[in-house]
């Protein structure tokens, strides 16, 4: 059977075209015995006009644009897999679908989600992995296509409508824990690729142990964010006294941790960041990140702008929360 | 500046709107001078036929279709976050965006695709995590929505295209290599959940040791795909004189190795399945997946229907391989 038209639907019905749009559109305008006819009439035949016939006329997508995060070891990379699955779920249930692109640069993100806004394929975006001096957020602005960002802008200016962890607050909190169990010298494994968010960690834990410049130096070590790296610094760290540390994620934390059991009674305290099934796996202490609240008010903010072109551009920062755990034999 | 349109630019260019159209779609058709004129003020313009209007036209979408997979324990989960990834910046080089959406059951992930694929918002879709009787292939055929499936239809009929990944040769490499360390009695850990995937990896290391029914019975255990039951059914393959394990997935190996390790050199040897991130951290051998050639077999099987309603239906196996690690201590 070939699809049913507008026109098609018209002229088996005798009214004009204009006749059935309104009784889809405006069912107002359409006298109330015109109106039922045709309405059976599209019920039995299944006519639903195309989304792209009402993005045209509506000049909706219901879709919103996420670049694809880079693939990253899946230790950490379980956490942005896991934001894109509450995005997509609490999006659904507003009746937008996300569309998942990829892009090796910023500008190349920025220059497709123009794209994609231009050619009406997206209503808005959402913004990941926000960095020092990142333009995407006052390109987007400057270009009309509405976004809010998992992520702070980590320069002064403040661009955008924005959701993010404190993870300032979190690596005081796995300080403050460690000491609390009566370590004295508790270290720092961080990222080397300057990361705002790395930085950001570091300071929490210098902040909480009232560490000088010096101090904190002997008791830092930063790499790549892998299991191989996480364990050759721990074990660095050993050589220093370090009977503890707070670990920029969970991959440097079960790096540490291997290294750490073979020490059996005499191995250090750890805490990671984001919580992660590897975590759960080996009994690692975590902050858990809360995705779920971070994906529901990103998506507030994105539908808001959507209704209101005008509302507040603001941040919100959440804060994380320690899960400690028995670490397995 | 507004957006130029169809009709802003041909009232410019005193051309009709028709000719701006065919420059765009058909300029065979318009004089070569004409073109000239025309083409340059789209190209100054920055004029673009949007999405919505190109759909209308082309009947075409340039976007695929994708449920979200459901959240698993982020150690297996891995695997389809990283088909996921492949697939979409495959897709991407092919012009085509991925759309996810979630569903709940798969009668409503086919509701879903078939109201996608009828507003033209995709144009095919791709499935993944076939089952036993799993519907979804015969009612996409019949409701004329182009798909291909990641994973096999795992009934006797063979509806549509797919790629899969031959888990049972897979169980059966794992199974000799084990033996060829010298492993007598070789236990199997699968899903209690009746999964025809680790019904077939389980047939394959039944198949290789050349075990009876009664003999496969002693050496199997059956659970959820948790670290945790890993490990406690470890602990009883254990107790009946196992000194060996295939492993349906690196959840499983990884319970299973937290049990082992404590027995140090006494411990058990295992393989795994997927060769996840944790597998590679914790020295865990693993048949690895071939996530990218699925990805690229898929999207060819679904982009070659799109040119061709009568492309083949037919089925592509890949073979997994054996990643061997020494565990560390």
């Amino acid at each position: 059977m070939k699809k049913p038209t507008l026109a098609s639907l018209a002229a088996e019905l005798k009214v004009s075209r204009q006749t059935v749009s309104n009784v889809l559109n405006f069912p107002d305008r359409v006298r109330p015995e015109t109106r039922r006819r045709v309405q059976e009439a599209i019920d039995r035949a299944g006519y639903m006009p195309s989304a792209a016939a009402r993005a045209l006329r509506n000049q909706k997508a219901m879709v919103l644009g996420l670049r694809l995060s880079d693939p990253r070891n899946g230790i950490s990379g379980s956490f942005m897999d896991g934001f894109t699955h509450a995005l997509v779920t609490l999006a659904d249930k507003q009746g937008y679908r996300v569309v998942l692109f990829p892009a090796t640069t910023k500008a190349e993100e920025v220059d497709k989600l123009v794209e994609l806004r231009r050619t009406l394929a997206i209503d808005a975006c959402v913004l990941t992995d926000t960095w020092i001096d990142d333009d995407r957020p006052a390109q987007l602005l400057e270009l009309g296509v509405p976004f809010a960002a998992f992520g702070r802008p980590w320069d002064a200016t403040d661009h955008g409508r924005w959701v993010d962890v404190d993870g300032r607050a979190g690596a005081r909190e796995a300080a403050l824990y460690l000491r609390s169990l009566g370590h004295e010298r508790i270290g720092f494994m961080g990222w080397s690729d300057g990361s705002p968010v790395g930085r950001d960690r570091m300071a929490g834990w210098k902040e909480a142990l009232g560490l000088s410049d010096a101090e904190a130096l002997d008791l830092v070590l930063e790499s790549d964010d892998t299991v191989a790296d996480g364990a050759a610094n721990m074990s660095l760290l050993l050589g220093r006294g370090v009977t503890a540390a707070v670990c920029a994620s969970d991959s440097l934390a079960l790096g540490a941790h291997t290294v750490n059991r073979r020490r059996g009674r005499h191995g250090v305290s750890l805490v990671g960041f984001d919580n992660t099934p590897v975590a759960q796996a080996v009994g690692l202490a975590s902050m858990r990140q809360p995705v779920a609240d971070v994906a529901r008010i990103v998506l507030d903010k994105v539908l808001q702008q959507l209704d209101d072109e005008d509302s507040a551009q603001d941040g919100v920062l959440l804060a994380p929360s320690l899960v400690t755990r028995e670490p397995e034999g």
